[in-house]
This record gives C-alpha cells, sequence and structure tokens, in this order.
C-alpha cells in the first residue's frame, strides 16, 4: 500500500516541530549530559526544571527538562505559522473529538494542547520568547556543536493509520519502508520544514518516541563527541553509530541521555520543499535501508523507546522486524 | 530604514529558487568547467544547450548553459507551489504592468515569462520533469560535489525598491546591511525555502547577476575543488575565499566560469522557517559583514557582474562601497 | 612482564616498511578494489602483475598484486637507510641461522631476502625506482585517497618472542596490550618511522598477516569510502568500523580485499621520534583499548588472517581473547 | 645552484625541534592568546614564565613565554637522540668556533647552549621531564586542537650559507626555491623528524624568527581557530589564510601574537623518512609555490619578523623578493 498523496492543503499550517519536554529523575546529571557534553544552551533553570537550545535558534527552548519520577516523555511541541492557524488547528482536533486545552506556558504565548488518537501528547503555539542570536558566537560552541533540532521519531502499533493522521495535519512523506509481505507501511519519514522529517514513525509497541535529534555541522563533530563521550563516563550511553542510514542520506549517532531517553546525532539529509518531491520507497528486507555500510544496530534500538505520560501502551499487530545480526 | 515587514500571505506561493540560463560563448569549455571540474551532472545536451543538476535534486535542471554570442543571463527560473499559483502569478505581474508571457519550455510544463520592474528576466513554473534520486549514487560525485543550487545575487540600482518589489512576492528578509549614513539598505538577503536566500540584492549598477551560488557538504569540499582548480588550470579563476561572511555565517569560495560569470560555493547557512524570524541588521561599516576573518576581498568582487539579456543597466545613486584594502 | 627497553643502536637501521606482495586469484578483480575503489595509481601491469603506490609517496610500489593460486601474502618489504645496512642486515639475519638470499626484483636495487625465525618472508632494500611526485596532482585523487602506506599488522603466536626479536632489529615498542593473568604481552605495536607503528603483532594461531594499513587525510575520506563501498557492490567487504582504536588512536576502518587479505584505513595517530617516548600499557580486559567508543569488532576481525607463503601455522598457547560481545 | 646532498651521517643525531622561547611584554595576554584562544596546555606558571606543551606532547614544554622589555625571541631548542651526541655536539660547535655553555634549564637535564654564526640563540638537551599522555583526555581540547610543534622559520640573509650549516648538522632539504636569476637558493625547508621541515630559511633581513608552526588534525579545526578568533577580539591578529602552500602542500594559517610573534598552524604536509628523497626545487616567479590557490599574502608577511634576543641584523644582499599584488 503506498502511502497517502500529500494533503497540500491542510486546515492548518504547522511550521516545524519545535520542542520535547523529558521528565528525568535527576536533573544535575541530565544536566551534564545536555550541556556540558552535548553542548546545548541554558536558557532558563531553576530547581525543577531546565530549559535548553541549541546554536542557532532563536525561540526559548527546544528542550524542556523536568524533574520528575518517572524517566517519561511530557509533550511534543510543534511551531504554527499564524495566529489564526492556532484556532483552526483546535478546531480540526475538536472535530476528531480529541482533547482541545489552552493551556499557560512559560516563555511562550497562546498554547494548544491536545493528544493524537494514540494518545501522544501535543501542543501547538505561534509565539515563543525570542532570544538574541548565538550562532556567530563561536567561545560558546562546545560538546557536538549542535544547531538545532530537527525531528521526533516515534514506536507506532498502527503506522498506516499514524501517517494517515499526520498526513491530514500536512506532513508529507519523504521516504517509507514497506512490508510487502503484508502490504503495510512499516515506517515512514514526515516533514513540514523542508528536510527528510519533522516527525517519523516506526512500527513497534506505541505510542512511545523513539529519539528526537538534532542537527550538527559536520560528520566530525560526531566524533568529536564520540571521543568526549568516550573519555568522560559516558561510554556506555553510547548505543549505534556512528553510520549512514540508507533512508534520509544522514550520517547518524544514537546515544541515550541518563534516563535512556534516545538523543540522535545527526546530518546530511537533503531539501525536500518541492511539494511533488516522489517518495522514496525501501524494502523492509533491505538491510541497507537502516545502516547504508551493513553494520548490525544493536537490539536495544529496536526495542527501547519512551514512553509518552498518561498514553497507553498497544502492541502492533505486525510481526517483530528481522534484526540483522552482526 | 529598516526592511518592510514579511509578507506571510503573497498573492501567490513562490516554493524556491529554480534555476538560471547561462549565455556562454564557448559551450565545451563551460563544460569542462561545470561538469570536470565542478562536478554538476549532465541531464541532456545538444550542440546548442547543456542543462545540468546536482547531486540531491530531482527536477531536470538548476543550470541551462547556452551558446551564444554575448555571456550574459538568459533568466532566473523559480518554483511555484501548485498550478493555481501559476495563474495568480500571471494576473499579480498584469496589474504590475509587466509583461505576462506563457511560453514552451524543454522540460518544464506550463511556464509564465515575465520580468521584473528593472528588467531582470524571470520565469516560473509548476512542472519539471523529475528523475530519479541519484544523492546515494556515490561513484557519482566528483569536484565540489554540489549538492543544489542555493541562491542568486543580484547588484541593484535601487536595493529599497527591489526589496520593496520581492517582500510583496513573499521572500523575507533574513539579515540586510544599511548605510547609517542615508538610512537605506545597502544589501539584503531573502528567502522562501527556509535558508538565508533564495534571492540577495547588492547596491550597485543594476540589474546584473553578481552569483549563482551552490550548497556542498562541508567546508573540506570547497578546499578540495581549489586543490583541484589550482592544478588543472583554473587557478585565474578562484575569485575570493575561502571564508566565512559575517552575514548569513556562510563558509564560501567565489570562483568565475569561462564567460566571467560568478559561482559561489556555500555551506553554513542556518534555518529560517520561523515566520518571526528577526532581520538581522549589519552596518555598512562593519568590515566583519563581508568576511568574519577580516581578510579584505578583490575589487572585482565589488565591480564585476553578469548582465541580464534585454535587460538596461543603471547606475546607482547611492556612493560607491568602501572597498576595505588589504 | 614489561616490553623490552628500545634497542637504540641496532645492527643496521631499517627506515620504514614499505611494500607487501599480495597474491590474488582475480587480477581483474583485484585491481577494481584497489585502483577504482581504493584509488591506489598502478605504476606499472602486465597480465600477471600490478604495481601500485599511494599519492604522496615517491618510490616505486607500496603493493605489488600478483595472480596466484591461492590467496596468501608473498613478503613483507622494509627499507635500509644505506648500503651498507644491507650487508649488516645479512651478516644479522646470517648470525640468527636465518635464511640470506640476494635476490632480483624488477623496480629495486640490491634486495636481501630472509624469514623472521617464524617463517615471516621478509625482504630488504634501500634502492627502488623513484618516480616523480604527484602528491599535488589533485585531479588524480579519488576513493579514500590514499597518502601512503603505514603499517603491518600480524597475529603471532608468541607476540613476545615477536617483540624480542624486531625489537633488536631496531622497532620501538610504542603502546601494548598485557594479559594480567600470565603476565604475557598479548599485543604489541613497534615503530621506526616515528609514528605508532611500522608492525603490530597480536596473539593468535600464526604467522599470519592480520592487515595492512594506509594512511589518509582525514576521517571524512573513510566515510566518504565507505558510501562508494556501500553503493557500488562492496558492502559485504566492509568489516568493521568506522572507529576509534584506543590504542595508536587511530580513526579507522577495516575492509577486506577480494581476496579476504584485510586492509585497514587509518588516520589520527601521534609522533613517536623521542627515542626516550614511553610505551602504553593497556590492560586486555580494558574493551576502550580495541574500541574507544565501546563497540564490539566482529568475530571475524578476532580470527582471520592472510597467511605468509612458505611459513608454517602455529596454534597460540594463550587462550583465546575474550571477544566484547555487541 | 642545487641544495647540499644531504649529510646521511652528521656528528651527532638531531631528533627533532623541540622549544621556543618568547620573550612577551603582557604574560596575562600573552596566556589569553596561547591558552585560551589556540588551546595549549599550561604545564608551569609563575609570575614570570608560563611553560605550555601541545595535545600530544609528552616532554614538558614546547613554549615558554617569559615576561620582558622586548619582544624577542629568546631560544631555540632542539631534542638530541642520545647522551653521547650532546658531548658531540658540543665538540663540532666548538670547532666552528661557536660559544659552547652548559646551561641549567628548569624541567630539562644536562642542556648544550650554543649560536649558529650567525648569532640564531640555539639549546640542545636530551632529557626534558616526561609528562603523562593527555592525547586522549578529549575535555581538555579546544581552540585549534594543538597537536605538537612542528617547525621554526627563519630569515636569513644569507639563504645558501644558513643551508650550508644546518645541512652539514644533518638537517635534510626537503624543498627550496630557487632565484633563477641568480642562481641563489631564496628559501629552503629542511628536516630531522621525518616531515617537510624542523627548519626552514627565507632570504630576508636576518637572523630573525618568522614563525613557528603547530599541528593540528584537519583544516576544519583551522577554520573553528578563525571563527573563534573572530568573535573574541583576536581577529586584528589574523595576518594570512587559510591557503594551501604549493611548497610542503600545507593547509596553512598564519596570525600574530599579542607581541607580533607570528604562529602558524598547520596541516597535511607529508611523510619524508626516506634518505634518497628528491628535494622539490620550486621558480621564485612560481606564485603558486606559495599559494598554490593563487591568493596574494599581505606585505606584512614578508617583512614581518621577530628579532633573536642578542642577534645582530644584517640585510640581505639579494634584492626584495617580488611581492604578488592582490
Amino acid at each position: 500500500m503506498p502511502v497517502p498523496a500529500p494533503n497540500l492543503y491542510p486546515d492548518f499550517n504547522i511550521v516545524r516541530l519545535s520542542h520535547v519536554e523529558y521528565r528525568v529523575q535527576d536533573l544535575a546529571k541530565s544536566r551534564a549530559f545536555y550541556v556540558d557534553t552535548l553542548g546545548l544552551q541554558v536558557t532558563y533553570e531553576d530547581q525543577d526544571r531546565i530549559y535548553l537550545r541549541a546554536m542557532e535558534e532563536r525561540g526559548h527552548h527546544c528542550i524542556v527538562l523536568v524533574q520528575a519520577d518517572n524517566s517519561d516523555v511530557g509533550v511534543l511541541g510543534f511551531k504554527l505559522f499564524d495566529d489564526p492557524d492556532l484556532d483552526k488547528a483546535a478546531a480540526w482536533f475538536a472535530s476528531k473529538g480529541l482533547p482541545v486545552d489552552w493551556i499557560e506556558r512559560p516563555h511562550m504565548g497562546r498554547t494548544l494542547r491536545t493528544r493524537d488518537p494514540w494518545g501522544v501528547p501535543l501542543e501547538f503555539y505561534v509565539k515563543m520568547d525570542r532570544l538574541a542570536p548565538i550562532h556567530q558566537k563561536y567561545k560558546l560552541y562546545n560538546g557536538v556543536k549542535p544547531l538545532r533540532i530537527d525531528h521526533f521519531n516515534m514506536f507506532s502499533a498502527d503506522v498506516d493509520a499514524s501517517v494517515a493522521f499526520y498526513n491530514e495535519m500536512g506532513f508529507r512523506t519523504t521516504e517509507y519502508t514497506e512490508d510487502a509481505e503484508t502490504g503495510k507501511v512499516w515506517a515512514a519519514w514526515m516533514h513540514r520544514k523542508g528536510g527528510v522529517h519533522d516527525v517519523a514513525f516506526t512500527n513497534g509497541k506505541g505510542p512511545r518516541l523513539h529519539h528526537t535529534a538534532f542537527w550538527v555541522p559536520t560528520p566530525l563533530n560526531i566524533i568529536d563527541l564520540l571521543d568526549l563521550m568516550a573519555t568522560t563516563g559516558w561510554v556506555d550511553n553510547i548505543e549505534r553509530g556512528p553510520g549512514r542510514h540508507g533512508i534520509s542520506n544522514a550520517f547518524f549517532l544514537y546515544i541515550l541521555d541518563p534516563d535512556g531517553h534516545r538523543i540522535e546525532i545527526y546530518c546530511s539529509d537533503y531539501q525536500t520543499v518541492d511539494p511533488d518531491l516522489e517518495a522514496i520507497k525501501w524494502d523492509l528486507k533491505d538491510p541497507q535501508r537502516q545502516t547504508l555500510w551493513g553494520a548490525a544496530a544493536p537490539r536495544s534500538w529496536f526495542e527501547h523507546g519512551s514512553v509518552f505520560e498518561g498514553a497507553d501502551l498497544k502492541e502492533s499487530a505486525l510481526k517483530a522486524q528481522p534484526i540483522i545480526a552482526p
């Protein structure tokens, strides 16, 4: 079954993914990971939470770390184009029978809080505090030199349904994996902002967040991060990579934060702004879709994910993905 | 005088810059430059013209080289979002008293031909022949490994007026240089596709094309190109760089093709999709806006440009830019 | 047991490792690997053999590929400092009861052929045909842009004995792995030319050649090679990497040629010319000595090697190395 | 006139260049330059002096900064192979009628202090305090990530004579520039440690130190340093580059410390251990010998240098070098 045709005229205009709230059990340890090791910049912090931005971002935050009892995900945030889009979004979610709440968020303007049909907590906004540029303050660059948040990747127990829902919101599929046996979409990459993806879905027990990705300048920054993590006590937090994905053509590294939230460090995808961009189809049996160079991913990469606060988990009806043995 | 507020709801939706037609006096020599040295891929060629694409492009061409008696620029091409945009664009140009012609172009669908108020030849289309992806055919990569066309930069004799006109078309200003003495905008960078620019304007005798830019993966590809050009007879075609622009934060190299058309090789700008992105203002007297590292550009870089076929040149009323001596 | 003190005044002066003769079963296929994929330059070829050099080498060859019935290793070659060193070397080998033959080699001057005590075929020379520099002929660079041969790594059934023998020849140990349980040296890296090694020995069934290594400019060249191999039919010849060795600090990739001869692509070791350089000791149980970043090597990497023509294999008395599971 | 044949059997064995003493007028400002900006590591400091090493060095220091009234150069230091070499060196200098003093140096063993015939202050030693390796302590890397001191470059008023003298000491010429009109050597690069040079001489008022060079991993580290200097108040200390030298094939950057001492940041030369390596001759009129890519060096680069404490300056008899205008 092919992915659905892109919806060129969605009810509301999502600009891009924006931020994620990670609930963490040891805020100081998370700070050591995200600030001292990855090099994200603190824009606000107190006893209970830390707000972070990457080097070229002018919005107030792309990650919120919240001290909590459970290591789960509080919300995925998206930026809308203009104020009317907020009301159109509210109407659209309401029409689907999904929750619509207007909430107060520090550093953000009017914010719509909802969930997708599988319980993934979402929030939409137009205005967030804007900060002065720091992308040319080179003294501040350290760690992996993270430039911007790039995408969310989620496990879904029904990828075809997830793709249909997010497609209706205007996310356009750039690449996908089809299970030839069942004709089902196994995984899909969907964008709003002109790269390979703002969100992606992979078959598995869901909904869960597989990872949040950050964009960095070159593969050498990823090598620098590996050297740094390997010699500062974080070697066990290196999960997979470096490598090249067949899908998206990304040069990647996967690491785990102290709570097990997975972060991808990423560069080298391609521009996808053409509305007639043809989605690239991959066969589930082609091992190069995952690692162009052929190395196998560890089992944890296929199985582990972060749960969303308040979302019920469901097993996928599709059989488990064949893991390529090393 | 600040740049105008972005027009978030233009009459028609321009996706991105798309292609340029360069008229050249020795097609074989131009082929040696663009294909054998830069590494662009030929998608069609005959006695009179060569069509080229970069490695991640699926549209048929980003450059058309046409054998001609004069070394000028035939047209700048832009891709629109959807068919209705073509008619809306035609209506908008007609409302401005500008020419509106529907022309036949090989490899392209319905094409609107017009000119901006200063005579710059423009064409707009929605459909161009789509080609199979080659971005993972690594055996084909050579030269500077050009990934995609990035932007056009033009001399304008009245930058304020050019910015106002292109702003009305929906181009959003990301950075600009102001002449504090006159309060005039000296130069401006404006985008549609989510990078620093699709088009830029600089004060000077105009309209002329200052350069067309190509995006490459990393600064090392630019160093590779320099080494290659320096040892294959093209050393005199290296005009400026490598360096870092203050404006746009780009790592750059400027080279001249056999007809003197200037090409920029470019990486490292930043994402600009936020509609509330604040334009960054630079002072005309700040030498770091041009070269963050302080090295002066050669005089030719300020003075030389390619004329547009059929456009009359006009001097700028602003006095010449202060060239920083080496 | 520590490694022996360096012998600062050996009987003869070895400048560096020089070349290897690989016997291969399909010369055309080997050419596709070494020339078309790795980018080594052919300096001579006929029906039966191909001579290759890397981009900064002026000696005639660093690899000789010989059409043969067996995929083994013909000889390891070393360059001596001056003519008298040849005779001193001959005397030294004779004094050890090892074979001493003066042989004719095309493209080489007077050549001493011998074997080490375990049967590894060795040849020593002072003069080899000198070729014009090509390191600035950037048009010739392709593949992984190999700059020079860097080292040989061998399995030895008695590493302590191998180290003692090569130490007496003047190879100085830079790093080594000790098996704390037995007090034996498990592996050692030894140099003449001022890098981490010209030769290395690892415990295992021996003598066998584990790999020959080539030096490249930066890690990005290794990434380029991976992309190229992965998309031109060589993906199954990628064995391990990319990664960083703890030992030597090298950024590495291991690949297999069509006959299973292992090639390492390598950059980032360090200068070792100080005669009082302290050897760095690693614990056999420290997994970061092999991969600083923690990823396991595949089993084949520990077990597979190329046999030397005419050398008898012997099992090591030490127990098998613990392979870190992925 | 060709350069002299290499002296393969010099009276004493110089291993490599080792360190330089810079006398500076504001120690705190020099610290900001060398430590906070370049990233060299402090190994000792007090009110009057700072000792520095680069990341892969285990010797105690490669630069000594000494608070002084004049911005000159105290001494150039070289490491000898073994203790007997020190006495042989003393005898050799004495035989030339040059000064021979045995001096006390903190952190160093027996030290021979002398001058070359033109007054350049030299010191030779075998033992210097050895420090624990830090090349894998990646948290310490910053600035340009300097790995090791690479070479000294000096103005000489008689390059032929300088080359003859240092050649007799065993420095071997790898590349040189000849003035075809006079048959004189204009400049020469000479090595001991197996790279393109430990010392170089260029025609001009001398003796003066043109620069001391540091080796870094890749060109990207040089770009990082440029970005850092350009945005932390050091932009005026960037003198020339980045670029590629024809001679040595080095990727280079020249910067000036607060006292005007010139530092080269450098990568990409080649291995020169072969004793029969043919010196490469360049024509003084070939502009690519200086900058392969064709850009001119600023006038200051040809004219400015650091004087040696206690050495008298002399003009060269050769006419001034043609400076290629930008």
